[in-house]
């Protein structure tokens, strides 16, 4: 019986069997995997680690996009930065505002495994308003000149490659990138596991912008089964309200969530 | 090297690893365990399967307690259905207000393992308060003509034999025993593996009280990692405000949370 194992810390985590391996690879930056689980359908792993499975992946989608799609004044630019396997820009796709999409994804390689072994999540890869740039994501806001009205950083973890994407100085290049009414949501880890993670980033959105709240949504893949996002933007948070309803058909948001959403989180998540 | 596993799912699940066996034993209704874990201090296990750790119980006690308990216009008279580590009683002592402190656990044995290999959940057994009593929940409340001003049901998962204490005629004894202004809060299982339980455990609620709510919180060592907890009482919604504030000292609750906590959660949680 093949097992999928992820330490979540140093004695206990998940196991998931398996009924196979559909494709196993090294890109330039990392392993890829996807593997076929008994409980979750197909799960992508980047160097051994959970991304997303099938079964759970809108939990997280949902919940990174949609409340600050709701708030946002003006959807008609937004960039996703991350996000190779398709579920974010699937998400943000379902709005018919958003004119230009751009998608800053560091591994063309995911994608491609995400295109070929995760249809459900790359099914926005043809929208036509989609521009998707296989680049380093503080990179790119080093050099565009464009602005946006949504800024989604759909990261991995703090390691490696992603680490830059958790900085303060990372964060002060998306804020130069947004319109004057634009909202950053990123993805923040664990509440659970994480706090000193999410303390450290509310001390450094909190230096940059107007209004920073946190929120949170079950993951039962990731660590803890629990996961937090920050909301950061330079409207004051009486003017954020909602905009417009979240697509129909959605399987864990819903707009009377929000703004309840960012007062039901414990102290150290109110920054 | 010794490992505990639950599987959460036919083929998934949590794995901790132990540093050794504190207890192992059978009772008159099931086998109870005191495993000592790497991550997660000491762990409580009946018939296999995670009740409570020492590093997480934080989380699943403050969330099952304190927002019934800051809500209840009377906080005189408590019922703790089931609870046998304690971890819920530790937390209604924590209030002045209590006169009368009724605990009615079925398993006597798993009173005294937590006594004796879980002191941190156990500390307030000697509460002059306490009135202590081995005996089946549902039975209490057929033979006792008292009422209460909040009942907490703290009952293992609804399999064998807890499951009656998520049926609509225990509910219905439950609201027999409330005082005017009562609030009932029962766990009611992971919104992710178990929205059938919730969604039956809103239809009878429903049907007996006039406000019914449900609201979430991380159990890490719990199936998913999400849990989730019903309150249900006679007085209408717009009764239902802060009373008194949290104690000091919580990890997790806080008073700020409420009514935020009711309305963050998805559409199938808002009877």
């Amino acid at each position: 019986m093949l097992e999928f194992r992820e330490f979540h810390k140093k004695g206990s985590g998940l196991f998931l069997r398996l009924k196979g391996v559909l494709y196993s690879g090294r890109s330039r930056y990392q392993t890829i995997e996807v593997l076929d689980t008994e409980d979750f359908g197909r799960l992508l792993a980047l160097d051994g680690l959970v991304m997303t499975t099938e079964a759970d992946e809108f939990y997280y989608h949902e919940m990174l996009v949609h409340p600050g799609a709701v708030l946002a004044p003006r959807l008609e630019r937004v960039l996703i930065i991350g996000g190779g396997d398709g579920g974010t820009l699937r998400e943000v796709a379902r709005y018919p505002e958003p004119q230009h999409l751009v998608m800053v994804e560091l591994d063309e390689a995911v994608v491609q495994a995400a295109r070929r072994y995760l249809p459900t999540l790359a099914s926005a890869f043809d929208d036509p308003r989609l521009d998707l740039q296989f680049l380093d994501g503080a990179r790119f806001l080093e050099t565009t000149r464009e602005s946006f009205d949504l800024v989604l950083v759909d990261s991995p973890d703090p390691i490696g490659p992603a680490e830059v994407l958790f900085s303060e100085g990372f964060y002060a290049r998306v804020r130069e990138h947004l319109t004057e009414t634009g909202i950053l949501v990123a993805q923040t880890e664990s509440p659970v596991y994480h706090r000193d993670l999410i303390e450290n980033t509310a001390r450094r959105l909190k230096a940059l912008f107007a209004t920073v709240l946190f929120y949170t949504a079950p993951v039962p893949t990731y660590p803890s089964g629990f996961w937090s996002f920050a909301l950061a933007t330079n409207l004051p948070r009486e003017a954020l309200r909602v905009r417009r309803p979240a697509p129909e058909g959605l399987r864990w948001f819903h707009t009377g969530m929000v703004p309840a959403l960012f007062e039901a989180v414990p102290a150290f998540m109110k920054p």
